[in-house]
């Protein structure tokens, strides 16, 4: 528990919002969940945990006036995005919740949000931390277990894969631009590719969910695979709401536009038939965006002609774009 | 990977701070530490894991002048001390910071701070997330691993056991009131009883850290195991800064005051010697304090007199006195 320094005689308030979020334990591994000093657990024979944290800063990574449910939505499903980027399945979530004040409606609606989105993928809510503070801020850590050396690192590119990615790139960005478009659930409630994601372990030789733009994530998984790739622009799907933009404004949010949490993996060639058919299973979207090359760094192929990625965007990028 | 709404190209400065945390794997139990979407942990048979999180937010949890180290390890020691109250062995640690910028004088002493601390005990940091936030908020998230059903508990204290306090009461309290006093490195730099707390597995029958002060976290203590005490206010060790100030201050420090990180647990009194010959192996003073009792309920002895603790304090208090 955390103390609260100065404060004498006075928590219950927060003591009640710990209260709030006490969930009868299901799954058999929780040991003990919230009420102590920590949780319990016992992992399970020949499997691995993955473990992730991410902090979600109100008027930062959602806009001031989200709905409540969103924001509990959107805390955990940045988390389990993270944990099903690992192919792994998620399991067990911390709760770390500071907040202005302790508004029942508004707590009632974060729950409600978190709690649906957990309940859909079984995943407990074992241990937390409520605090006052004058910022919105929310920190959940996520646990998912994945059988020992299955899990699907960022590391394992190989030359000639094909550069695989679900749904649609850009939307999360055209949403935060456009208010109150149709693309607004995009920014607001994201759906981790949990499911999809598991079916990838033998599959996809690197994986990462895209949270901060599809050039500098694909970037990440590049340098630690050390190999490069072609995107083909008009290969990666996008929404017919961004494909009526000028280009210019279209690549900036495909490319670095961020939030979408779609996955992003790659795979043999051979291998795509297997993935579309499990794919169509799962409802998940999936396109071949891009092939990787020994050559390192990241390069994009529009209407001909080929621009390499920088840290501070496309080369052929209009200066003034790269700033906020 | 938190991702950045509304920021396009722009995070390298918060990547910057993300490479100044990744230090080398030293835990064989880590498969993968900072880098992925994950970590990856390989569990140990015969094992289980404590699990905890908790927040400190400037000005709230450590007064705003507090220097950078201090912060950095204080908030890693009030984790470890969770981990600690449960008589379990510290290994894995996630850090999310939101800081207002990328001061790298700043950072550089954060960071001496918690791995200074983590060092000491061989605490790895696998993972986290650095974000902007106008407010400094550090959650960190603990992992530590102890034998298969050794763990202790809140709510395993039995009628008839001593309560055991570690170091002296209200030390904290008394700092943050008293600011630059003899006792400022224990607001600032609590020091978790990992060591002392692993050898009281099999022995101390009920443990938690006292974060929010004795009264509310015994208090805790007492309801889990469905148990009464009846503390002894001679008893309770105070340095002598407090002993000095006027008796109801004392007591208010003592019992309300927050942030001490002692240990405070229950053992049979047959288990006295033993553990008083580990206290003595492990150069930590410990303190017989009350003793557990049938009737429900904390109560303080002192003077003659028995008042009982209500929500709102001891009865006998002043009721200005029950307010920040």
């Amino acid at each position: 528990m955390a103390s609260a320094v100065g404060v004498l005689f006075v928590m219950n308030e927060f003591e009640l919002i710990r209260q709030f979020f006490v969930e009868p334990t299901t799954d058999a591994m929780v040991r003990l969940g919230i009420g102590d000093d920590c949780a319990i657990v016992a992992p399970q024979a020949g499997e691995e945990w993955v473990i992730t944290t991410d902090t979600l800063v109100a008027g930062r990574h959602f806009p001031l006036d989200t709905d409540a449910y969103s924001i509990g939505w959107k805390a955990l499903a940045v988390n389990l995005s993270d944990v099903a980027a690992m192919g792994a399945r998620p399991r067990m979530v911390l709760l770390a919740l500071s907040v202005p004040d302790a508004d029942p409606a508004w707590l009632a609606q974060f729950r409600q949000g978190l709690f649906d989105l957990a309940q859909q993928h079984g995943v407990q809510l074992i241990g937390g931390d409520t605090t006052k503070s004058p910022l919105l801020s929310i920190t959940i850590t996520a646990l998912g277990s994945v059988a020992s050396g299955q899990a699907i690192r960022r590391s394992g590119a190989q030359v000639g894969d094909y550069v695989v990615v679900t749904g649609s790139i850009g939307d999360a960005a055209y949403a935060l631009r456009h208010p109150h478009s149709a693309l607004q659930h995009r920014l607001d409630r994201p759906i981790p590719r949990v499911a999809f994601a598991q079916g990838l372990r033998g599959v996809a030789h690197a994986m990462l969910d895209i949270s901060d733009g599809l050039a500098q994530d694909l970037g990440h998984l590049l340098r630690q695979s050390g190999v490069g790739v072609v995107l083909d622009w008009s290969a990666i799907p996008i929404h017919p709401l961004l494909a009526a933009l000028p280009l210019p404004e279209q690549q900036q949010l495909v490319l670095s536009g961020g939030d979408d949490y779609e996955l992003c993996f790659t795979i043999a060639p051979h291998a795509w038939p297997v993935l579309q058919e499990w794919a169509a299973q799962t409802n998940t979207p999936v396109q071949v965006i891009g092939q990787i090359t020994a050559q390192q760094g990241l390069s994009l192929s529009c209407q001909g002609q080929i621009s390499a990625w920088t840290h501070t965007g496309f080369m052929h990028f209009d200066s003034t774009t790269t700033s906020p």
